[in-house]
């Protein structure tokens, strides 16, 4: 099989202020499968379309934001081999005991030089309500809210953007579609495992380990415009588009949770392939790349965060 | 980089009766560049989205049907690996000098069980037009036609397919989305080497080295619905659809160049992880899985190929 | 006001066989809200987006079909005003008295010379569930099913039709914006009373009183592919489609209810003027003004009727 | 014919403050079809879904802006009423001569109390490109740009809006699907003659004969997104958008001339009857009445207009 090594993001566990509101805007706007409450208090979703048990993990707390983010590797012996290039590399790598999430495998994770936690695991259970695979209707239920069909990826904000991409290229296998080069430096690099545009993303940001948004996939165009009509008639917060990106192409949503994590509804974005060339932008085009249609940022892109 | 060895499907070349026609039908009707025609006749066109010089050669013949469908590889490296893969499985490889196509490396063939001759190459100079990498806009120039973005996938017709499969998977590393078993034996296998639903696909028929489809990627449903628009308007032989496939998801439309070759229009399909179970169908559902909204196959779907 | 007399249709009455199968039908699948079962049994539904209390009734008989087809009138005085000029064109007119529908006011039919029967009516109560109209959403609910916006129109067949186009130009005031006329007489014609491509049409058939289709408005070519995937999420019988007509370039799916009835979901179409030429099609190139993709008819459409 | 008088917005003309560059963004960006320059350098197009000669008339000048707006009616005689119910409201009414525009007959113009110009037509040539009435396909050509259909309405600021809205309503029959009422009075109303959701629109400002923007008829949210990659891709200065106004529900973008004059393309808006109730929104919600999705004004919505 020729995607060696990681897969893709698998779980994303974010921090809410209040679960119950959490609960309502990814289930019933967002339209996430709930999966169940753990004894901890967690709760676990998944997207209607994804195979396994569980992809979005929320967790109560005092402040909003992202515990960690995790990539599903394909196989326990290509676990046990980034472990390595990971020590290696000299990186203190933690475990996590297999159950430690129900229906989950044990996990590895580490902090990357972002301040972020990343975790990678190989064994999840496949959901009761995964997609059908014995003569397979497109849905068992049509989907709800806003229609999401996966986790897609996140972008995070932290210092230390040269570090973090020669550990996720060098370390991980990534390869980097996209970046945003300033004089004094990388402002922004979009990074992928697989044929996805991007699987994960950073900004430069003093501040370490910061969440900007984390992103669902949606069918087309048609499915971002109802995403819209879906955030006003909830009066769920909203911070730009339906709009393009530059990079990538995707169409998008940027808008937030109750709690403040800006959440994005995604689709499209070209079929990225490691001989394709990487697309540099400028600080001149940046505002284009990021907002293909605005074509300058807004003042909340560079400074809210979770 | 974590995909490794087979990167895409990058050439198809085809046999046309009448090559102005084929242009026209190529180049203004499914929106393709013109690139060149080189001395001994062959016409060499790219979709706008791709990055390398070509992808689609037409050499006029006096039958219509494939000649070649080839793989680009991650190296050269990677090329040998495959050759001494192949070669130990007992598999012909025949050597193609670099330069053989205008801008393209050297390349290796040979012929897989069902009678279709595979190629795998690692170079081809990129295109002039190719799209931008610096400040990149979407595209330069409004897309044409049925505003294809990329050679896709191909259908293939022949025998052993169990045979193909185990090749497929065991020398050049795809893995298997979706099959049809019947009682008498495997019907038709959709493979892929990335994250798309198939990058080839093979349907049992006895005689081998045919053709069913070559398929173009269009942006979404509603290029679709345009491109069905355009084959009306110039009169274009259309097979089925506007539709979708319950296998791959994707939505289609088949049609015929002007010396019968079936092409696709396709958009959509979910994205393939190898991690996923294969999706099996029956006989008495394979109508649907075909062709989702008519659930049964159209006469032409098995009897008619090049 | 421009729009004098007619506005639209506004109600059609429909014979089913089973009625618990006809409600899941138009209210689970359609996406049509249920309004009331009155005592007669008969059952009131209306779509999300349409204002007056009900637009589909349903009535449980022997065999399918259409008891009549109900146009709205600008106010009672302009019902007055048909009444005399139906009466003078030398066709009887029955008297309905108001609430023999729930929420209804008076009604005035008559039976047309291709045998079907044609009601006209001015007063209807607001549904409860009726679109906002202090600072509205786009709606209140999410709209369900295959999404249906409002009853648009229907296809009737009959005998008789020059005479049909007589009374619904000269008498109720419709304009023609398509028609088929083959060597031996007119085969069809689409009328409006509005600026929609048409809010009725007729095809010349032997037998009076026949129902062809029913349609549904939905809001564009997206929805008519979620329909699609609708109806084979759940069996429902589909005839064609998705497909555009030429004539009115509406995008489109037929299908049929349980009973038989022809379904049609369309969206798109042209916007009607009565400064606009008539579009006239000729027997050679029918097919392709009824389904421009597919280019002929299929069997069912000069056959299957209810 | 059921709908009497006044049938549609028929001509714009605007003043342009530079010739070449107006036709490049009409003709090549919107997709209009450019039809003449005459002798006193008025440049004529049309969209290439409308049956006349022309529908937008370019004129050079010092100032941006609106020169008229014309309503096409339901011939002379109609034209010739409206001219006696005019001037029997008091205002006087100016003639134009047949061929003051070519392909175009006699005129009537006035101003309302807002300080627009306002025409009324009854006669022009149809264009020797208008869409094809005998075995038509949807289009001879491909459409071009933003694929612009036809000339949809304009938006108009002025003072005096409770004159202009009797005028409107006693003189020349359009009714009100839409108004904004603020407590000292109306701020926006939102007209039409048609089942259009509006065919034009005021909203309140001290500076008379201002225009807000003239829109253009798209096919839908995918052309709507189509429209904002050509944008971009042609450095076209865009106000704001995509989105959807909450008002008359069209999806749409606002976006500028060469000289200022803003253009809309705008999409869907549902189907208005006058039995309809007017839709009222309060200054509360106002802005989501306006910019669906943004839920608030734009600094440029009440202060940018030529």
């Amino acid at each position: 099989m020729s995607q060696e090594g990681l897969l893709r993001p698998g779980i994303i566990q974010l921090r809410v202020l209040d679960m119950d509101e959490a609960i309502t805007h990814y289930r019933d706007r967002i339209g996430l499968d709930y999966v169940s409450t753990e004894e901890d208090g967690r709760v676990y979703l998944k997207a209607f379309d994804e195979f396994h048990r569980h992809s979005v993990v929320l967790r109560e707390a005092d402040s909003a934001g992202i515990d960690f983010f995790a990539f599903k590797a394909d196989g326990q012996e290509a676990v046990d081999g980034f472990r390595k290039r990971i020590e290696d590399y000299g990186v203190a790598v933690e475990d996590v005991a297999a159950g430690e999430m129900p229906g989950t495998g044990k996990r590895i994770g580490f902090t990357i030089p972002s301040g972020h936690r990343i975790e990678i695991y190989a064994d999840m259970e496949l959901s009761e309500t995964a997609p059908e695979t014995h003569n397979p209707y497109i849905y068992k239920d049509e989907p709800r809210g806003m229609r999401a069909q996966r986790l897609d990826h996140c972008l995070l904000y932290g210092p230390n953007l040269p570090e973090v991409e020669k550990f996720f290229t060098e370390v991980l296998d990534f390869h980097i579609p996209e970046r945003v080069d300033l004089p004094d430096g990388t402002l922004a690099i979009w990074m992928t495992v697989s044929n996805k545009a991007h699987d994960i993303a950073f900004v430069n940001h003093p501040e370490p380990g910061k969440l900007h948004h984390v992103a669902f996939f949606l069918e087309d165009w048609n499915d971002i415009g109802h995403a819209a009509d879906v955030m006003t008639r909830y009066d769920i917060s909203r911070d730009l588009g339906p709009t393009r990106h530059g990079i990538t192409r995707g169409q998008t949503i940027y808008f937030f949770d109750p709690s403040g994590n800006r959440n994005e509804v995604f689709c499209g974005g070209y079929t990225a392939y490691k001989d394709h060339p990487t697309r540099i932008w400028d600080g001149n085009h940046v505002g284009r790349g990021i907002f293909y249609y605005e074509r300058q940022l807004n003042d909340a892109f560079l400074s809210v965060v979770t």
